[in-house]
């Protein structure tokens, strides 16, 4: 069960509000999905990302493929039992780790081979097999796999990448109808590294095999960010209207404000999780660094006003002194706090969009970074 | 504001069941209170000790003087607020700390100087100081500063240490009685090492002074566990009746059920908390370790029919692969279930001796160990 629809349009932008259903629920589009590489969101519940307000999120094919591996997660009948989390689950396909993780991937007319990261063992990745292991996991939304390239590449890779990311998708959508798991949503994801012109060839091949959503993929992997937005912005309006966009692995709230602007939908990304790990926090003022002396015998919350569990409870005092000490607690309650963030802020662009004042809160949101 | 008193005796040993009263709250014993050296039980949130049934936790006195430092607790009124716990906290003194952890420990008349093993300033800790560092921590039962010495020792060392542990406990109760926190409880702490005589004129001494309860240290310092309960079978029925008896830093389950049995009312160990780190979980049947190949895909959870949080949601092969991957979740999961273990272990145990039930209740648990 999947379906898409968009409820309601910013006139001043191309931004715009919709619901996607799954048979785990409803996701609230534009939409941020925390990041569960190995089947949690590093440090936090399951309880606590709905109590952040998580409606959606991400595991990676790749990595739960090497570990624990199908068989495992085939006992509890998916990776929803198994990591005790019952809402949507997106899976990457695991592409991008295959190029970005793995050693000596390399491309055969089957799939990718590659040795794992972890032992070094041997493993082939075809289109056909991550479509069996994302049904073995259960997702709600599964990811075709794709060729993602390095930054900068040249012309010519980015057009072989292409060819082979097309060609991959239509035996991913073809195991799809194939197998019984028909009924998951899939995506297909637009290559075409910094070309435009590869990215129209790519988007277009993408639509012809007609997916439930389209990504785009190959971004945030080292570009300027100018660059991430013109590509952005050339590939999103191409999207059809009527599907989910996913822009993976980005970014900034920055970021997102000007790609949701552009029409995007969706997002992941690791830096709120990661950057708690790293006594980083997101606030509306912009990013606070919780180690910072300053915040020695600060009482009050990390941002002032938030409601998020962190904030209503805890100074950066405590926060800094966690984080110096090393305690576990410190990489938990920071991680609870920048999903709050996240989501909450794409929360509230929503309403923005549904309320048609989405120039205004974009004003507003720059604003405040500068105070 | 404290008070004991003592609601049940086993006529079948001198097993105790009592209630300690304190401004944050009533803590029945017998009691397991975590350890929360630096502000923080390991991993996990004081919600989650209130879920697994903790009624009082710990605090270190040396580790929070080297840091946060006083002023910044001073800042939030105490420990309480400034970690978010608003049940009773004991604060160890930080006797053992500056004997094992701290670097060229130097006892004078004042007190004892020592060098931080965090950045090798210089300190002195004098009974005084630790009185004041503790009412600056607002603590509900405070601990007289002792000199804990390393097994084995000589006589001599040990009468030394003794004769200084009396006049450090005299003036930390002068202190006590000079300050405005005269209200708040203070424990003498045994020392005498594993000499039965120098035991006795230890608590003799320290009843003497007459505190509102008496600790027994200097066990659990590596002696064998047989050497250990002589000591604790020794010390604890010399202590006066009507005061709680605390066996500092003890220990396994198995130690737990004979200590009570020699009529001790209070136990803080690492060993929940640290083992859990270790991939360790306490269950009825002894120590499972959760990284064991057999777990793999095992749905069961860590204990069957265990209540806590954990068991009700995960199952082993979840708790194996994060705990593989090390995931951070991996040793607050663990860390919530060997809690709530060694908790209501201690929980089920006083039931017993309220009901009179006690040496059918550790006949029991040894049967369990053994089936």
């Amino acid at each position: 069960m999947f379906s898409f629809e968009v409820i309601a349009k910013s006139t001043e932008s191309r931004a715009r509000a919709g619901v996607i259903q799954t048979s785990h629920g409803d996701v609230e589009t534009p939409i941020f999905m925390p990041v569960g590489t190995l089947g949690s969101v590093k440090s936090i519940s399951p309880e606590e990302l709905v109590e952040a307000g998580a409606q959606i999120i991400l595991g990676n094919t790749y990595h739960l493929y090497l570990r624990p591996g199908c068989d495992i997660i085939n006992r509890f009948a998916g990776l929803h039992r198994f990591m005790h989390w019952n809402k949507p689950i997106l899976t990457d396909s695991g592409g991008f780790q295959v190029f970005s993780l793995a050693k000596l991937a390399k491309i055969s007319d089957e799939g990718v081979t590659f040795q794992s990261h972890i032992d070094g063992s041997k493993h082939l990745l075809s289109p056909e097999k991550v479509m069996d292991i994302q049904a073995c996991l259960g997702t709600d939304i599964m990811m075709c796999l794709d060729q993602c390239i390095q930054y900068p590449a040249t012309r010519e890779q980015c057009r072989t990448a292409l060819k082979i990311t097309t060609r991959w998708a239509q035996r991913c959508q073809q195991a799809r109808l194939d197998s019984q798991n028909g009924s998951n949503a899939l995506f297909g994801i637009v290559q075409g590294g910094m070309f435009t012109d590869l990215r129209r060839q790519s988007a277009e091949e993408l639509m012809g095999i007609d997916f439930s959503g389209y990504a785009v993929g190959g971004l945030s992997v080292g570009e300027p960010v100018e660059v991430m937005l013109e590509m952005a912005e050339f590939t999103v309006p191409i999207l059809p209207q009527t599907k989910p966009r996913y822009i993976m692995g980005v970014g900034t709230p920055e970021n997102i404000v000007e790609l949701v602007a552009l029409g995007a939908d969706m997002f992941d990304c690791v830096l709120p999780t990661r950057n708690a790990r790293n006594g980083q926090m997101f606030t509306r003022r912009g990013v606070i660094n919780i180690s910072n002396s300053r915040y020695r015998d600060d009482t009050d919350p990390p941002e002032p006003g938030c409601r998020c569990y962190t904030c209503r409870n805890y100074s950066r005092a405590y926060l800094r002194h966690l984080y110096l000490a090393r305690e576990l607690l410190a990489y938990r309650l920071n991680t609870i706090h920048n999903i709050y963030y996240y989501i909450n802020f794409i929360k509230s662009m929503r309403a923005a969009i549904v309320a048609d004042e989405f120039e205004s809160f974009r004003k507003e949101f720059y604003h405040e970074r500068k105070s």
